[in-house]
């Protein structure tokens, strides 16, 4: 194998979710796809590291200073819905359902991979709350150990600054069926059970 | 979402087997990774592009106008292992049992695609049999109906040229369990049985 091969190999490795034969196969396509493809990608993913910055507002990765979901003034500017990642943002979005604004966080509190609040941006976020114009803040972090310990550690932070705080519903997903559902989400679903009207 | 992320998720969804959320998942990896990293693949990519080019002998992808294995002396010169991919040729160079050199023709056969043999590298192996070294062609293809009928017409058109030509064996794969064998590989298994000494 040339040494070209070898270093788009190893760098393609580092991609999320490609393993030495995934990225073997994605190096192969690559040299044999058409010149204008190469390229375009080549500058596509150096363009996307220049042009992309954080929302001066919700930290969104964004092309603008401002992202367009903080410019939208239709949307209900006293609500935040707090999210780990723009992918968790997108989802949301894609739910059509969620008219209020975003803030997000950049990561979880993870102790064991040495990630502490310090490293999220959660001052950004205080911020905001401290103008005195939110009404509520609604913690849509993962329902698993590091989402809901960034929670709790929101929760404490935000006590502070007189604003109602929520987190998003945890239970059996739509659809499901509970013969399949793991013991830990069936156990909380049935501790938080809601009464039917 | 901005229009350079949506470009770049629309170029890495042409990649082999990355579909609409993996090229979103490594569209935002690349976003939110270090500028070096992103430079790297990036210039990675294209000077791929820019080296690599057919072996004059036997078409495997190379830097140099010759490849490393045409190159090596130690090989047995007049065997030649015909390929469809230069994959394959890595897959059977990682056996470390096969000393001989390769062909590779860059496809199979496959008229439902609307691939002919004029699209596979036939004349330059043609060209390599004509000046009369070469003893043995081992013919490498898939077992599959592609394979079966690039070995049929490769057999054809070197029938002329007095040359020894074989097929790979196909079969049971070694370690594999009877049991969980499809019908057609135990068909021709039994079909090609050999005689026990």
């Amino acid at each position: 194998m040339t040494s070209s091969l070898k270093g788009l190999i190893e760098l393609l490795k580092q991609l999320p979710g490609i393993g030495e034969k995934s990225a073997q196969r994605l190096a192969f396509f690559i040299m044999e796809s058409k010149r204008d493809y190469a390229l375009a990608l080549s500058q596509a993913i150096q363009n996307i590291k220049k042009v992309i910055r954080e929302c001066k507002i919700c930290c969104n990765l964004t092309q603008e200073e401002i992202c367009e979901i903080c410019k939208d003034t239709k949307r209900t500017q006293d609500l935040i819905c707090v999210v780990s990642s723009p992918q968790d943002l997108m989802a949301i979005e894609r739910t059509n359902s969620y008219k209020g604004t975003y803030h997000v966080l950049h990561g979880t509190i993870a102790p064991l991979e040495g990630i502490g609040p310090e490293r999220l941006r959660i001052p950004q976020l205080l911020k905001r709350v401290q103008k005195g114009k939110i009404k509520e803040i609604i913690i849509s972090t993962n329902p698993n150990m590091e989402g809901d310990a960034t929670a709790l550690y929101l929760l404490e932070v935000l006590k502070p600054l007189n604003v109602e705080v929520s987190r998003i519903a945890s239970g059996v997903p739509h659809g499901a069926n509970i013969e399949y559902i793991d013991q830990i989400t069936l156990e909380k679903a049935i501790e938080a059970r809601k009464k039917m009207q």
